[in-house]
């Protein structure tokens, strides 16, 4: 099944990654309906419809669902029932397999093992005994996190020396987690990476990325890989999509190491570290997605340009005069009136070299 | 006064044109407003607001220019008693002098003639005596044409020989006219020219122009031009844009002769034949034009890229699944529903080659 244009796409999530969703399907002539508790979120401002409700209004979920052809996500912490409730009526896409593995951390690294790739040692920790054990194993410095983002935030605790354990513990308020070893890593790159409903497979450019206290901060295209750690990383990401039989974008986190290359972590949907395809390739990241999503041919994957990509968080945005004036530089703002700190208010590509001819690319 | 964030950019006319103002708004973190008397409307699929209502419908004007913060158009054919309504509330730009200008052909004539600047031969004709003695001044082949657009599409009658004055003058329905001789040119080319509220202007590489059937077939960057034929072009684009006061973005179209450029016509708005500059620049002619009427720095006029725009006309949309499957093809569907004969139904840019390092273009 492929969409025609005027179908409608459901978007569950009304943030940033939904609205540039919303943007892109309109340039493939679709319409979007937003799902979204919170009012007045930034897609509402580009989507042909919204729902405000919340996951467990059931019947606001049947008749979401009903107006839409297809269902999407911008953000992968949907509860299950809702889940439940909306595959009943309409295809989720990426299918429930990719969320339920990416939804919890114990069963994304066993599925990543399963598959040969390598990640950090882990151990799964349901109490102080389970702790003592995953430390003797692992050894500090650790980091202990839910095995589940909640909506209020994930639970996350370093673990410097054994000492730290009991308020490490303490912090996850009795949820299930899993213990995290750390990893020597030179820099961290990611892979975006999509699948078609035919199965077919594109991915962009891997792009490196700095984080700035938790949050990504910039992605940079190219990034400083080998050809053959390039070509690992795109291999890896194929490996994950064709097994989970996946239909849409994913972000594939890689640290990459002295030994090779160790899978960071996955996320089921369009990626703030894809955001520099926006002003690099002919088909952007969330077009990438829609097409998946509506079963049209994957777009052109290769890239025009080098980009770099910075994140404008909280008090950022005050430079958004400045940025606005500067040569080759793309803004791209979210629409969001208040800017707390740590919020992410929008992002500025800025297009540092064309690549020449892009059939070569 | 520059627009903050969360403004709310209001636009009379909500075609493609308006469509893809709103996606270029929403990048900007502005919402948009469309004001369209026909339901439905391609740019309601990404607005944040839609007023459905004519434009002899006073209240409605007043009540959709109090909820925008500043006024803009996608076409040029607003009565002017709409005009008087919506100006009272909030800044209209472009000003009414642009579209006073380019409503009327023999105004923009003119207008464009008092600059200095070369049009093809004109004569006022109201009545067979004027039709008579323009065609004793121009001479035939020439084109008969009703000096303003209407809704219903414009009159326009070829005089081959004075034998067919008579046809041509009915057609005209009795309305105002300007008779137009000929101008021998090799190709005609477009410049997509912006000007910002601090006077400052920025002018896109010219583009190359073939049309089809009376309608914009293909636009191709870079156009032929030599660097004096591509300077004067500019130049041109630039004494208009300052003339007028001008705040927006505005299409020159010009002939290429074996003497020079001749104007053929301008439009106050975004162009069709700009559309290249999606997928060509790191800003387009529609973010060009937002940043514009919000009062902000006009954006990098440079192109990272070469560019050929198709329109995709009626039955053309028939190729679109093809073309999805392209590389370097990036779709713009508009969303209409019916494809009709004559009907622009969305555009494809094609990224020809990557133009090295967009700092030198």
């Amino acid at each position: 099944m492929s969409l025609d244009t005027g179908a409608t796409i459901g978007i569950l999530g009304g943030g940033q990654l939904g609205r540039m969703l919303a943007v892109a399907a309109s340039r493939l002539g679709f319409r979007t309906h937003i799902f979204e508790p919170s009012a007045n979120p930034p897609a509402a401002d580009v989507a042909h419809a919204v729902t405000t409700a919340g996951y467990d209004d059931h019947a606001a979920l049947r008749a979401f669902a009903a107006a839409v052809d297809v269902i999407t996500y911008e953000f992968e912490n949907i509860p299950t029932a809702a889940l439940d409730v909306l595959e009943a009526e309409r295809p989720i896409r990426p299918n429930r397999r990719a969320l339920a593995t990416s939804q919890d951390r114990i069963a994304e690294k066993d599925f990543l093992s399963g598959l040969g790739l390598r990640v950090a040692p882990y151990h799964a920790v349901n109490d102080a005994a389970d702790l003592a054990e995953g430390l003797a194993r692992i050894g500090a410095p650790a980091i202990l996190k839910t095995t589940r983002l909640g909506y209020d935030g994930k639970g996350q605790a370093r673990i410097m020396a054994d000492a730290d354990a009991d308020s490490a513990l303490a912090a996850m308020r009795g949820a299930p987690a899993v213990l995290e070893g750390f990893v020597s890593f030179s820099h961290e790159v990611s892979v975006i990476a999509a699948r078609g409903l035919d199965g077919s497979v594109s991915a962009y450019d891997p792009g490196e990325n700095v984080h700035r206290d938790g949050i990504l901060h910039t992605t940079t295209i190219p990034a400083r890989l080998t050809p053959g750690q390039r070509s690992d990383a795109v291999l890896m990401a194929a490996k994950i999509l064709n097994t989970l039989d996946y239909v849409g974008v994913m972000g594939v986190e890689l640290f990459v190491t002295a030994d090779g290359l160790i899978v960071n972590e996955i996320a089921p949907r369009v990626h703030n570290s894809g955001h520099w395809t926006q002003n690099g390739c002919a088909v952007d990241q969330f077009e990438q997605h829609i097409r998946a999503v509506a079963g049209w041919p994957l777009g052109d994957g290769g890239r025009h340009s080098d980009v770099v990509m910075e994140n404008l968080i909280g008090d950022d945005v005050l430079r958004v005069p400045d940025i606005a004036a500067e040569r080759n530089a793309a803004l791209h703002l979210y629409g969001k009136a208040e800017a707390r700190p740590g919020r992410k208010m929008g992002h500025v590509n800025r297009v540092t070299r064309g690549a020449g001819d892009p059939r070569r690319s």
